[in-house]
């Protein structure tokens, strides 16, 4: 599944606010239109958000051709909300400023428009097809490093949180990819999603990928997870990542923290799978990662279904920091970091 | 409030379910009523079901006459299923027997059914008092021991799991009761309620009683809950308890263990508030706590908005148990026990 596509003049994708009940496919003309997507998360995960910040730059070219001196101011602002779009992520901020280099760089050289767009589009479409390698790469990493930390590598039984599969990472995806690439070498006994409220990416998109490629699973809501790795139902925690400190303190999808605190109760491996392209040597540690707060409605109810009295206030915070002390080891497209074993990155 | 009264041949109860939306009062006058209403968790909460339980025995008291020989069968298998309706809690079962047994010894002395109606009635309502009396008792002493472990004592933010208010132990509460009197202190400065999916009895009935008595709260997702603690959102976590074995392991509401493990982390007092009817020393630690789970529909869902594609299976624990390394102290309506320094139940 290739959960993002380029057709030219726009961006396809599945509109992911809308799994598992429909598959509508969003074509995405405009930056404006790409920011709300982004925001409202019908596209979401480090990866995912890195590819489509990128072609959203030749989006922004499109409207306003920044060869023309009267209109680059416009370009740029339009990358700048589109940079910004969402804060914790590295990736977006990251792969926007690659591809909007690439303009400037063009422009500067006095390059025709033609010519800077394609080299733009050409950006664009290597770093998607770099994270789509990266994700191959990772799934047969993190399941050789998961084949020596179970304890029977041919029956692993894997958690993991919010999603992190070919929708958040375009095609097979991070942590999902290494569940799937055990489940394609018949070693998975059993993946055990726990459903990530308050969005719940795990409840509604990972189930949905684990049906679609057959991997035998269950759900359980996030303050069981902890509990039932004490009671022993997982040989292994798996995670992405939405930014990797220098130091390896990991900012993940909120609730990653509470699973790993419930692994190191355990005494269970805790895995993080993430592509280079989420390791961010510029943040010392996870003190210096900001933390979206998303406000209080994702909390207060379920959808459209009301939970909490009216006026409830809520604490959102989207996102949560797991210490490299808690981690056994970083899997990316390119190494295994152990850091339980005194490597750093 | 009240939330549970004896009419005399009937048990008024607030319906749980229905809360925060509808304020609807069940009417039970019959044994299998009682039984669908605990299963479906109309009532729940450890003390509100062992007074259910006791008030139970009397309505099947009213559909089948235990002085009488024959029916005394029928008698005894609608007590059995009332004290096996949920099988975690302690007081369901202890008090369902204590009431029974009040029975028993009438029938055994062969007194009038009037008189033993009127025994089981008196036992059953010393049962509501001495719970009520205990939540008041448990604020206090609970309010006393917060204001020893917070940093400020005149300002304390306590985080808590699960609704442990006057709708699950009849009036005030266990947990809540503690934070109630910090409230009424002027000793409140923030109530944090983890929402605790499945049933979102946070999100729905705590934040329904702190709005009611007028403290500041805010509600956030189960997986925040060790994360806000490790960035210094509260001071104390305070959790009721569905059964506290022998040695201090409690058993307690699915996430409670979460919340123990993230208090541990970032050196925040952990505290047990139940009262001693809750404590059971025929269970010798927390490995012996039977713990239920209620099936998948309740995760794959919430209320009727479908989360999970369909047939997804699903793990749901309903419970988990907190082992006692990670308790700081016990607070029940004698006392106070420091298992942080080493003392026992």
């Amino acid at each position: 599944m290739r959960a993002m596509t380029w057709q030219g003049d726009s961006l396809h994708l599945i509109d992911q606010t809308q799994l598992p009940h429909a598959e509508d496919i969003l074509a995405i003309q405009a930056v404006p239109e790409l920011v709300a997507a982004i925001m409202r998360l019908s596209v979401r995960g480090a990866p995912a958000l890195g590819v489509a910040g990128a072609y959203g730059v030749v989006l922004a070219m499109d409207a306003d051709d920044p060869t023309v001196e009267a209109s680059q101011g416009h370009f740029a602002a339009a990358v700048r909300t589109l940079r910004d779009a969402r804060p914790t992520a590295v990736n977006l901020a990251r792969m926007v400023d690659r591809v909007a280099s690439v303009v400037a760089h063009g422009v500067d050289a006095g390059h025709p428009l033609a010519a800077i767009r394609a080299a733009a589009v050409a950006e664009a479409t290597a770093i998607h097809d770099a994270e789509v390698d990266a994700s191959r790469a990772m799934g047969e990493i993190g399941a050789d490093l998961v084949a020596d930390l179970a304890p029977d590598p041919a029956a692993v039984r894997a958690m993991t949180v919010c999603n992190t599969g070919g929708l958040a990472a375009v095609e097979r995806g991070t942590a999902l990819a290494v569940i799937q690439t055990l489940h394609e070498r018949g070693a998975l006994t059993e993946a055990l999603a726990v459903e990530t409220r308050p969005l719940l990416q795990g409840g509604r998109l990972t189930t949905w990928e684990l049906g679609r490629m057959g991997a035998p699973h269950r759900l359980c809501v996030d303050g069981a997870g902890p509990f039932l790795l004490a009671r022993g139902a997982a040989d292994v925690v798996l995670i992405g990542a939405d930014r990797v400190a220098a130091n390896g303190d990991t900012a993940n999808k909120i609730g990653s923290f509470s699973l790993a605190l419930g692994a190191a109760h355990a005494g269970v491996p805790f895995v993080v799978v993430a592509p280079e392209s989420t390791l961010d040597p510029d943040t010392p540690d996870g003190t210096a990662i900001p933390i979206e707060d998303r406000g209080a409605s994702e909390v207060t109810g379920v959808g459209d279904h009301r939970i909490a009295p009216e006026g409830t206030d809520a604490a959102n915070p989207a996102f949560d920091v797991t210490p490299v002390s808690l981690i056994t080891a970083l899997v990316t497209e390119r190494r295994v970091v152990r850091f339980d074993r005194g490597e750093t990155l």
